[in-house]
């Protein structure tokens, strides 16, 4: 229950997101819904359909589409406001990439794949809604270029997750570290403006 | 045997629509190829990867590849006198979206899905052909910032094959009614300029 | 065990090439590997989702993105010196599509597809990586413009594949004359400038 009120705010954050983007682009109101839709979506989409487990997640269930048109219409009425918002926004976007990460994960072991496999699956799942939708928008995905980590914080918690279930620690606290690691470092990059290393300093000497 | 000759019709105009995309993008013969094909199938595809309807259908159908090889050349050859079919391209097209529309709700139909993803996946399938090629072409989708409805015809169509369905029409009555509501959707939206709401008006105010 | 080396030294060939476009684009550390990523097994990991052959290779075969991580590392850290081994890594290039090409071709037969549709997931395999790659770096793919052909001489491999089964040779020989005439088409295309015929010419008269 805790987790399902985690995973809706995280694609209500994801979905306004995307509202920001399209109508920054000028987008129609089918444009703003799909783009909406992508970035909230897409990475567990792509996951799904990566590992074979369709018909992918959002069209078995509806609680999605659902919360997602409801985001896209409040968004867009309420545009003006939403800069009042944009502290929570973030706060619900990292709370929410920390849990998609593990939903990801979890969907890769019960595929049966390795840890670095799933690693590879919660990342995708929690960056790759945003990634999609740069690509609509015509963009270079922007967790391509960010300053701060953001993705990196996704792998980072997806290894703590298995070095503590060796530790052994019981799954369900690793489930929950894991997440509290992938926010507590994307919060500290953001504050410390922690970046990966620049391999672009050495060519330009 | 109808319902195949409208297949081939609006495989035929999205074909054409494609080499006229990548030809005003100075593509090569390959890319011509491939954004014409992808502009024709790209649609069905996206949908049967989505509910692991695979191999797609075109790898299962050899009429569509055989086809739109047909259209590329034709295109190619008779780009010049295209502008003259202007009027009959357009018309395909329009009969076209709404029976991929259907196509793709039957689909979904199939898969045990709910009415509102049936819609989702017609409308996939009739408009994210276009979608595709636009992203291979560096565009934002067309469809998305469209000045008169299309995608929305589409959904449209779809919200209404089920409500007839509800009502109770016959299946293959509503199958026929929901693809004319689509069909006259789109000509009275090009006709009159229909567009969806503007959601940009009270912002610029 | 020969075919092995040849697949590895490929994914490496496309891994760098992926790390060049990537920095040329200036993307940070993890754009540049997903980047990377995609150019290598992007065009697998597609052909694989068309048929549902899933998980995708990449993910139950863990040796592709441990060489890709070291081709990634490699190239960033002696990306000058890159420059000396452009030969070379076109070389890998060229022999890479020609043995992906056969492997694609290989997936469609046990898919048991139309010869048509295995050369087309073969040209899928070998060429739509780099498709990927340029739609995440926001730009028309090259494949669809280049001045010597590429996709072609994959298409053409695949198309001596099927006659010399046919007339009738052992299918390794054909295997292997398949992946030869690939090479040679395409070191004969760079070498003497061979293209697709042009299209435009009629036109601009």
């Amino acid at each position: 229950m805790f987790y399902f009120l985690i995973d809706i705010l995280g694609t209500i954050a994801f979905a306004i997101s995307g509202v920001l983007v399209a109508m920054d682009k000028k987008l129609d109101l089918f444009g703003i819904f799909i783009i909406s839709f992508v970035t909230a979506v897409g990475g567990g989409t792509l996951r799904d359909m990566l590992i074979g487990n369709t018909s992918v997640l959002w069209m078995r269930e509806p609680i999605y589409i659902t919360v997602i048109a409801g985001a896209v219409i409040f968004s867009v009425i309420f545009v003006k406001q939403l800069k009042y918002l944009r502290r929570t926004l973030f706060l619900f976007d990292t709370i929410g990439i920390g849990l998609f990460t593990m939903l990801g994960i979890e969907k890769g072991l019960a595929a049966d794949l390795l840890p670095v496999m799933c690693i590879a699956l919660g990342t995708i799942t929690a960056c790759f809604g945003g990634v999609i939708r740069d690509m609509l928008c015509n963009e270079i995905p922007v967790i391509f270029r960010r300053k701060e980590i953001y993705a990196t914080a996704c792998i980072m918690g997806g290894i703590s997750y298995f070095v503590l279930v060796l530790l052994p620690f019981d799954a369900a606290y690793a489930y929950v570290g894991a997440i509290m690691i992938i926010i507590i470092t994307r919060l500290l990059a953001v504050k410390f403006g922690i970046a990966l290393p620049n391999v672009y300093r050495k060519i330009e000497r």
